[in-house]
Formats: structure tokens, sequence, C-alpha cells
């Protein structure tokens, strides 16, 4: 490996083992004595400094080594970060790996059925990590990948931010990052006002508030937020929503930009998706809830699902066949490109279509060889071609998921909600009692899952094929 | 439509009302006074007489032609093929629409839970059409698509027939056809006499026979193939197997050009899915069946849901999720294309990793830009693009009727099993009863589900959107 990308792993580790002191804040103002943090911070940062020490003569960064620092650095983090929750509540390292990886990546499955029993510093960290990895998300598909546009190697990630971004509308990075982080910061700061004015308690404020930023699902209670008041429900549903938008389209709103807001393709899609989703459950739970309820419920369940957060206020299993069957199929499709959500992207979804539609045309009309244009732009072949190689690896990795999950012999029903769930960051499930029925095994590949589905498997795999040249 | 299509439609039920009269011998054997079909042959003959009286100055037909021509006359034959069983059991038209559908795509999943107390006519037709159906799509995989490979338009179908092929060696289509009816013939008259010997039942061993040639599965007996010899068993399971592979390996072998049979890597991909899912069977029921019923069992079980054929000999519910799993996956893949199997096919699944495989190449060698080759010769671009096209559409049709055959509230599970084994046309599924607790909704989007996947959904998207056009 070459030792530039170890240099950056070590800048990571040195910001990272600041991150890590802050939920001693937490631990004082709480008086909750846990010291776990502080030694992990301190190996963490002693690390960080050890490895950006290394000499060496290369200055810049390819694309693919980016990949591989993003890679290393998602799953490093969340080695690390495991350690104080192995530590503080007696769990095994695996359910705490599986934890922390549902945490950064932003999924929001737990292993814990009784989060009431945990420390108010392990709550905090639990959301926490869903924030951090959802800035994660945002430096990565912000600074990463435009940095991949530059390298021809990249192609297969050109997919990945379709319109106008904020990085071509602002000169440097370094802007463009400091533009995005404001947005993410203000919405956090917005709900978590909100929710305070809903009497929702302050710490429960801040935690629902990061979690749904980083669209994790770590709640402070078992019953989620089942039992906080009607308009706190409602805050939560509108700001799920709002996290699934891609974050250029509040860029575009800051720069009174509104008519390509109103142009915007994968904005309509998203929000077509999102009332059709809404339209089901409350049809098909009408009988069960009573309008009222059901009108609530749908609302919030489409936000949490679409937008992969997880956060729920009630049984979701009310729902029947149809609604779960739609369901599982917009866990995977999820919300916009360029927001801190999970699955595959409408971005996506909308591209693919676009080719069915060509090819089936060419059936028809054999002169008839038209470009494909997504946010009035003309879409490369190359990324066409890409996006659906993309497609068939994410269902290949769900196989094998599938399969590895499936040893554990519980139901078809439950392995598949497992496997999309975690897979897609969502972490709201049908039918799973909780994430302990599974083996270790599972939760190992789960956690996995997770983290590839996070970074979208491409840098996954530019990692996995680069060390095995090298070796 | 243009009238060429309609005269040529015309030939087809002429044909057809020729092939109505077969079950009348049956009738006549067994003394059973069924006379419905001699009713149903003389409509359809006069319907085609007429049809083939239209006049027209058109003489040759392009392959969009050809593709209107058969998906209208796969769907005529199902619904002119329904009436006689509707007639003699009395069943409603949508069951019986259901049990055509399901014997002219091969699929043999029925709406009948005992089909001992159907008359022998009707048990003869029900397996007959399953013969038709596999002589159908000979003539349409063989003459059909080489037509399309002349015609620029029809690049999507390219993929169907990679590899060497019989029309490619024998000089004219009539020749083509002439030897791979006389394969199809052969191997079931030789499986027809093996399971006579093995102790068979005459009637079974002509029904049966039929059945496995046509790969659809319909068998006379409610205990599917449970109640036949062990030697009838091996043979069955061996017959499926071989109904699999790519008939022009058959003719590879007439023409002793084992090389070119060793070479065949469509062969060897079937060959080793068949193997490990043989392996993965035997593992996961050893316990329940001990080891002599757990390798029958899972040889058996393997051939039939591999090459979609669908006899039983026993509960397949005694596998555990990880085989569900990963027999959902083999039965949406069938086995070698140019068989009479359903599915998506071994070639365009070897053809989408070879895909995958360069474009992950891609990510670490930019400059690197092979070509592909399948079966030792350069595949077309057009090609490659066009197969990922054809899974997205696959995967969406099958969404599609997961979400209509959800509508009936059954477990997600059923919801799942049903569809696939219908689209696939394989017939033989995991926790469903029987297919009596659908809905009528239901029955009539798997009927066009089993009717779609047989015919490899193009031709009838040609259809719908060259009728939508001219509408």
């Amino acid at each position: 490996m070459n030792r530039l990308i170890l240099k950056y792993i070590g800048r990571v580790l040195k910001a990272y083992s600041l991150l890590l002191l802050i939920p001693l804040i937490v631990s004082l103002v709480y008086k909750e004595k846990i010291y776990s943090f502080l030694i992990v911070a301190a190996i963490t940062f002693i690390l960080g400094l050890i490895l950006n020490l290394i000499k060496t003569e290369k200055k810049y960064l390819y694309a693919r080594d980016g990949f591989i620092i993003v890679t290393l650095s998602w799953f490093l983090i969340s080695i690390i970060g495991a350690f104080p929750i192995m530590i503080e509540t007696g769990v095994s390292y695996i359910d705490a790996f599986f934890e922390a990886a549902s945490g950064f990546s932003t999924t929001g499955a737990t292993v814990f059925t009784e989060p009431e029993a945990l420390s108010k510093t392990i709550l905090f960290w639990r959301d926490f990590m869903h924030f951090i990895g959802g800035m994660g998300v945002i430096a990565f598909v912000m600074a990463v990948i435009p940095l991949a546009k530059n390298d021809k190697s990249m192609h297969l990630l050109k997919a990945e931010m379709p319109g106008p971004s904020v990085s071509k509308l602002v000169p440097s990075l370094k802007k463009t990052l400091y533009y995005l982080y404001g947005i993410y910061f203000a919405l956090t700061i917005i709900e978590f006002i909100a929710l305070i004015i809903a009497k929702t308690p302050v710490f429960d404020s801040l935690l629902i508030s990061m979690g749904t930023a980083g669209t994790g699902g770590f709640s402070p209670l078992s019953t989620s937020a089942a039992t906080y008041t009607l308009s706190a429900k409602w805050i939560v549903t509108i700001f799920m929503f709002l996290f699934g938008v891609n974050f250029n389209i509040y860029f575009l709103i800051l720069i009174k930009d509104f008519k390509s807001v109103f142009k915007s393709e994968e904005l309509k899609v998203y929000i077509g998706l999102y009332l059709f989703t809404v339209f089901l459950l409350v049809i098909n739970s009408l009988n069960t809830l009573g309008l009222g309820e059901a009108i609530l419920n749908a609302f919030f369940n489409t936000s949490s699902f679409i937008s992969s957060t997880g956060y729920s206020i009630g049984d979701v299993n009310i729902y029947p066949t149809v609604c779960r069957v739609w369901v599982l199929f917009i866990m995977i499709v999820s919300a916009c490109a360029g927001s801190t959500c999970g699955g595959f992207k409408v971005a996506r979804l909308v591209l693919i279509f676009k080719t069915i539609r060509r090819d089936i045309q060419k059936v028809i009309h054999p002169s008839s060889v038209r470009a494909i244009t997504f946010e009035s732009k003309k879409v490369d072949e190359e990324v066409l071609t890409s996006t659906k190689s993309f497609m068939f690896l994410y269902a290949t990795i769900i196989l094998v998921l599938l399969f590895i999950v499936g040893l554990d012999g519980l139901s078809l029903e439950v392995t598949i909600n497992a496997v999309f769930t975690t897979f897609a960051n969502v972490g709201l499930y049908f039918e799973i009692p909780n994430f302990g029925v599974f083996s270790d095994l599972s939760k190992i590949a789960m956690s996995l899952g997770m983290i590839i589905g996070r970074l979208e498997i491409y840098p996954v795999i530019a990692f996995i094929v680069t060390r095995f040249k090298n070796s």
C-alpha cells in the first residue's frame, strides 16, 4: 500500500480521536464517570500520530487512493468505535461492532432491545456516530467523488452526482464542504429546537435530531419515537423527508435559483415515490388504525423507510404483504443522490428506466439513436453502462448476504427483511424481533453489508481489488 | 395490424386445430366420450381458415412481425386450450386459463389439488400442452430468433443464442428444425421407454415423458412423482437435467464434435450450478432424510428446479432458508439457452458476470479496454448492453407481479415463491398449499407472467408497443 494513503489515514484517526472525546462531555454532564472513550481516544490519537509521521515523496492522491482511504477509514472508525460500546455495556465485541457499523453507516439497526438500560454517554455515542457518518457521507460524496470525475479511471462513479451540484457552482472544494456542512448543521439545529418546542426532552431532542440528520435511526427509547408528542412526530416526519433531498437543492434554494429546483427530475420522482407510498400505506391501514392514525403513521413510516432513517411510532407489522413488497423496493431505492441516505438512489433508478425505455424504442424504431438526458444534461453512455453494472453488483451482494444470513435458518421473510434493512441502511423492518436473534456470522456479514452499502460498493471493490493486485 | 400477420396466425390456428384432435384419441382409447375437443378444434379450424383467406400483397415478414405472431399465438392457444379444461372439469374460465397458460408456458403450476379426479383425456391434454409448448419454444428460439439476427432492429435478442448453434451449422431453417425436433422426440421416446422398463404405468410414462420434454411438470398424481419406483425417479432426474442442456450440444454430439462440447462455457457453468445446488440440498437435509434419501431428493429437486420442470418426490419444505434463497436464485437463472427451460438462462448470467468483471477491472486499469468473449467468440457491446437491460426488465416485471399477487395478503414468502415459480416457469414451490388460494386477479397476472416469462419478455413488449403505435 502506498505510504501517502497511510499518512492520510493517520490524519483521519487524529481527527477521529477528537470526536471520541465529545461523549466525555456527556459523561461529565450526567456524572456517569465513563473513561473508556478517553482511553480509546488516546490510543487512536497515538496511532494516528505514528501513521502521520510516515515520510513519503508522493504528494498527490489519485481517485483510487481516495477510495481506499474512505473504505479503510469507515471500517477503522467502526472497529475502534465498537470498543467503548463493548466496555460500557458488556456485550460481545461482535455485537458492539455491529452496533458501531450500524451507527457509522447510519443504519440504525440495534442489538439493544432496551436502550433505556444504557448510560446517557453510550446513548449519545450511538446517535453521534450517525451524525459523524452523515458528515462523512457528505464529505465523501461531495469531495472524493468530484475528484474522481477528473480521473478517467473513475467513470464508474460519475453517475453519483448527476444534475447541478454545489461543487460545480462554488469555486473550491473547501468552500463546497463549508456550504454543505452549513446546511447539515443548520437543518439539525432547526430540528433540535423544533423538537424541544414540541415538548421532547432536551437530551432526546439532541439524539433524535442527530439521528435524523445522518438518516440513522438509533433512539434512546425501545419504543423509538412512539411516546413523543404528536407535533414531535410530525417534525421528525418532515425532517426525515428533508434529509432525503439532494443537498444541492438546498444550495439552489440558498442562491434563490428556484427555477432549477422546480426542474429537478430527481426531486420530482422522489416526491412521487413518497406520495405513492403514503397513499398505499394509508389505504392498507385504514381499517386497523382509523383515518387520523393511518395518515400519521403512513407519513411517518414512509419518511422513515424512504430516507433510510428507521425511526418508528408503532408496529409496522400491521401493513399487509402488498405494502411490504413495495416497502422493500422503496428501501432499496431510497431517496436522492447527494443526501445522507443509503440505498440505490432515485437518480440511478431514473437513469436505468430511461435506458430501458430507449432499448425498447430501439426494437420499434431501429434507426432512432437518442442520447439520454437527466436534469437537462446529456448523460455519458459510460455512465449508463456503469449504472447498470452497479445495479447488478447490488443484486449480487444482496444475494450473497441472503445466502449467509439464510444459514441461520430463520424464515425467508425475516432473512430478506434483515438483509434489505441493513444493506440499504434503513434499520426499520417487518417481522424481526431484534438483531440478537442472528448468529455472529450473520452479524458480521450484515455489518460489512451496512458499510459496503453506505459507501456504494465501488470504493470497497477498488480497495479489495487493489489489495489483491499488490499482494 | 398488417394482414400478413393475421394470415400467419391463421396458419398457426389451423395446425393447432389438428393438435386439439389428439386428445380425442385418448378419449376413444379410454372410452371417456369427451367431445369438447372436437368442437373447439372445429371452431379453431374455421377461425384459422378465415384468417388464412385474407389477401395481402406483402410477402416477407420482418422479425418484429415474427414476434407479434409468436406472442399472439401463445396467448391464443392458451385462451382456446382453456375451454376444454373448463367444460370437462367444471372449473371457472380463469382457473382453466391459468391451467392452460401453465401448460403451454411449460410451467406446471396447477389449480387441481387432486389430478386423480380428472379424466384421462384432460390429464393427457395437460401434459400434451407442455409438449406442444416445448416444441413451440424450440421453433421460436431456433427459427424466429435467427431471423431476428439478420434484422438490425432486433439486436436485443442477439444474446439469445450465443455459441455454436445448429442454425449456423446446417444450411436451411427447415433442416435445423428437423434436427432439433428429432432430438426432442428422440429424448422423449427414450425417457418414455425407460420409464416403462422402470415399471411406471404406460399412461403415466407417456405423460411424465411429455411433461419432462417441455420442462413442464404436470403430473397425473397429486403426489407428483413420489410413488414411482426408485429407478423411475432417477430416470426423471436425469432427463430433467438433459432437457436443461442447450440443444446445440446434442447436435454437436451427433456430428461428433466433442471438442466443442467440452469447451462450452455455458454447459460448464450449468453443471457447476447444478452440482453446487445438489451439495447444498444434501448437507441441509441429511439430518431429516438420512444419506440415501437426501442424495436422491437433492438430485431430483435440483433437476426439477434448475430445469424449470417442477416434478417432486416429497415435501420440499424440509429444506431450510439458506436452500430456499439459493433455489429462488437458481429458479430465476434456470438452465441453458436453446433448451426448453424457462428463466433468465445461464448464458445471460455468464455474460453479465463478465461485464461486471470488466467494469471492475476498469476501475483498476483504466486503459484496459478488452472485448468480452463467450463460447470462444467476441460478444457485441450491443448484446452486453441489452442483456443488462433485459435483466432490469426482468426485475421490474417481478416487482410488478409481487405487487399484484401481494394484494391477496398472503405471506411475503408465499407471494415471492408464487411469483418466482410462475414467472420462471418452474411450478414447484415452497410453502404454497395450492394455486387455488390466490385471487382471480393474481391468477390472471401469474398467467400473463408465465407466458411473458416463457417468451422472454421482448417479443411481448415489441407486440405491445407496436399495437400502441398503430392505435
